[in-house]
């Protein structure tokens, strides 16, 4: 089923806001083996918004909106669909009952503009919001053709809209609208795996897997962002099954090509990755950040389940609280300065001392855009690495984004991958 | 002048990549007085990529594409639009000596499939790339006009090929095209303000706003984003000048309105606001982080400078960690839990005595998806302030996200968010 994803908004074409609906909605038809061969972005203009949806009726299968049922005038998006299909709209009294019951469980009355977003085209599924105002609206062409509604000049099956709040959005697409569709849709099967590898570009580790990136079932193509690069590897088969086992073979030759810089296999985020080798060894970790300044935290606590593995993480931003909480020595700061590996080598033991966890994991580094020097430029970073059960520590020097300025975010990012991605290789070591 | 976006790349389609591309370049292009009417994805895919970029090519007038120039066969972008516009590709001599340059730098050697990245079309502008291998192709068509290159059947005035990591498209973006582009535009001159107000709904500062949400110059529109409503006010006039003198009185119009729930007008992140107070009061923070984990430092730290009022945060995941590092009372803890009024005031004014620092900020709660109950379900969370000046410390507790589970991310997110604006609004009392 060829699907297409159009996201309506102003502030979308302005660039106020990431688009990160599609994405979701991407991988949601990815899901429902329905191949996205299409996505745009129009504004609350009727003409153009028309143009958008008649395209895409024209064809696609599954098409998709998000945004514009809002309570304004702006909002757009079910008036221009319901024309585009000559479906009178009616106020549907559930709806607005929802709608009145949501502002009354918030103590305020319905502000009389959010009347219209209970307006229904006829013949359409509603899609209930349980946590917004506005109701998607679900078009089955197959069920308005059984009510004398006839579109045999549109490829469509399916035109879903659904509200822009990232939010409503994605609670409504996975509680009426997804369902809805699996019922309804028997297809190819189409299974997807992810490898993820570290500390190695994008093109040698194509290199390295040669004639399997250019394969066609399985397809495997790369992708690289901060410092990891994860190859999908997407097979088709009559089941679900058949295209698994033309997935595997596959993935066991890529981990052997790949060696110890794979990450893992559908594995999620770095740090689920670390957290979950954590419990699975049964050891603890504590953080002493300073130039990350809490995101490898952050990210460890992002994983639901985190506090198993993790207990303390101390952020020390200025030397002397490096001395107060993780014990650095004041000569140390003095002599070889905070960004160094004798304070990085302090910094790890220091905490996993003051916590009593398995590990310590220190970062101390420039991340600009000032603070740097000829000897030490802006992306130098030294991550500490200290071991309780072998009393080992160490620590290693890197130079992030070219040592370029205006890279702070890139930088800081760089240098939690990399530190969660040491500790996962020393757990994996220890074990 | 109308201009339109293109990114090209089977990640989107698939939802793998969320598309910041195309969020930078229309805020880029806003800032060239030129509004995007469209933007697009579509795959590798050589005939809808051909037919997107036809489409463009009608329509408007500065086309914009990303991705789709790396070394390997699916890239097709540059072969697609060189064909499109029958220009034929040469090998690039000085391209292809900084490609190999390049791999140089990085003491490997240039995998022959980076040859291919050397080739560019005939009459076109090379921008080159500081950072990585692709360089990026401008078309003026002016340019092209007097090669002897006519295109009257295209409203096109650019084509602008750059390449899909975010990196490299924004240096190339920021160093050559944009540059390249301001020297031959004049146009009307757009402004635009933000004013970003927290803790109101947008109806409800909608409704405040009256009429002047539906003023037409300025426009003045709403998005919402993790608790906070952000209005963009936009003017156009003959100069920069005469836009800016139109936005001036509505914005001191909205200010009176919206009053304090005001965080403040262009003023970037929550944590910039704080930073930036804290700065102006001479003040600084310490931070005390159980639920968020780490979130309100990172956010804090993101903010180049935030070290002049940021040493430590302690990032306290247990409760035994609460009472080592913040004197959190063990009775305390027994007798309300680590999610309570009490635990929360303990580790703020905690925090603070540790550190030294003027105001502490502390937050414990329950994000999810585990871990709630019917008297504390998931999103209660307690955020408490201390201030070292008055000696006060108190506590508000929230319920985020409704008491919804699977919302972790957001009800981490607000959590952060709201702590920054209760930190900001007591440095703004005691100031």
């Amino acid at each position: 089923m060829i699907s297409e994803i159009i996201c309506v908004g102003t502030e979308l074409l302005t660039g106020d806001t990431v688009n990160t609906n599609a994405s979701y909605i991407a991988k949601r038809l990815m899901g429902l083996s329905s191949g996205c061969l299409w996505q745009s972005v129009v504004g609350d203009n009727p003409s153009r918004l028309s143009e958008s949806i008649l395209t895409a009726l024209k064809r696609s299968e599954l098409i998709v909106l998000t945004g514009g049922l809002g309570p304004t005038e702006d909002d757009l998006t079910k008036e221009t669909a319901a024309e585009l299909l000559v479906l009178p709209l009616y106020e549907d009294a559930k709806s607005l009952n929802d709608i009145s019951s949501y502002f009354a469980s918030k103590g305020r009355e319905m502000p009389n503009m959010n009347k219209k977003q209970a307006l229904i085209p006829k013949g359409a599924v509603i899609l209930e919001n349980e946590i917004g105002t506005a109701p998607g609206i679900l078009l089955d062409f197959e069920l308005l053709k059984s009510q004398g509604k006839f579109y045999s000049q549109y490829k469509a099956k399916y035109l879903i809209l659904l509200p822009g709040p990232p939010r409503e959005m994605k609670m409504m697409w996975e509680s009426a609208a997804e369902p809805y569709l699996k019922a309804k849709i028997t297809d190819l099967a189409l299974v997807s795996h992810y490898m993820t590898v570290f500390g190695i570009g994008e093109s040698a580790a194509a290199e390295r897997l040669g004639d399997i990136v250019s394969g066609a079932n399985p397809t495997v193509s790369p992708y690289a962002k901060n410092g990891s690069v994860t190859f999908r590897i997407t097979a088709n088969g009559k089941s679900e099954k058949d295209a698994e086992a033309k997935c595997l073979p596959v993935i066991e030759k890529m981990k052997e090509l790949l060696g110890d810089s794979v990450v893992g296999t559908d594995v999620g985020s770095m740090a689920e990755v670390a957290v979950s080798e954590l419990k699975g060894a049964g050891k603890t970790v504590a953080l002493a950040e300073s130039c990350t300044g809490g995101l490898i935290a952050k990210k460890l606590t992002d994983v639901s389940g985190a506090s198993e593995v993790f207990k303390m993480g101390a952020v020390t931003y200025s030397n002397e609280i490096k001395s107060l909480l993780l014990s650095v020595g004041e000569d140390t700061l003095c002599k070889f300065g905070a960004v160094s590996e004798q304070t990085a080598l302090e910094m790890c033991k220091g905490a996993a001392e003051l916590s009593g966890d398995d590990f310590g994991v220190s970062v101390t580094g420039i991340a600009g855009p000032l603070g740097g020097s000829e000897e030490k430029p802006v992306g130098t970073v030294w991550i500490g690495i200290y071991s309780k059960k072998t009393g080992k520590h160490s620590a290693k020097r890197y130079l992030f984004g070219h040592g370029r300025v205006n890279e702070r975010d890139y930088i800081r990012e760089l240098t939690a991958e990399t530190a969660l991605w040491e500790l996962i290789k020393t757990v994996r070591e220890e074990n």
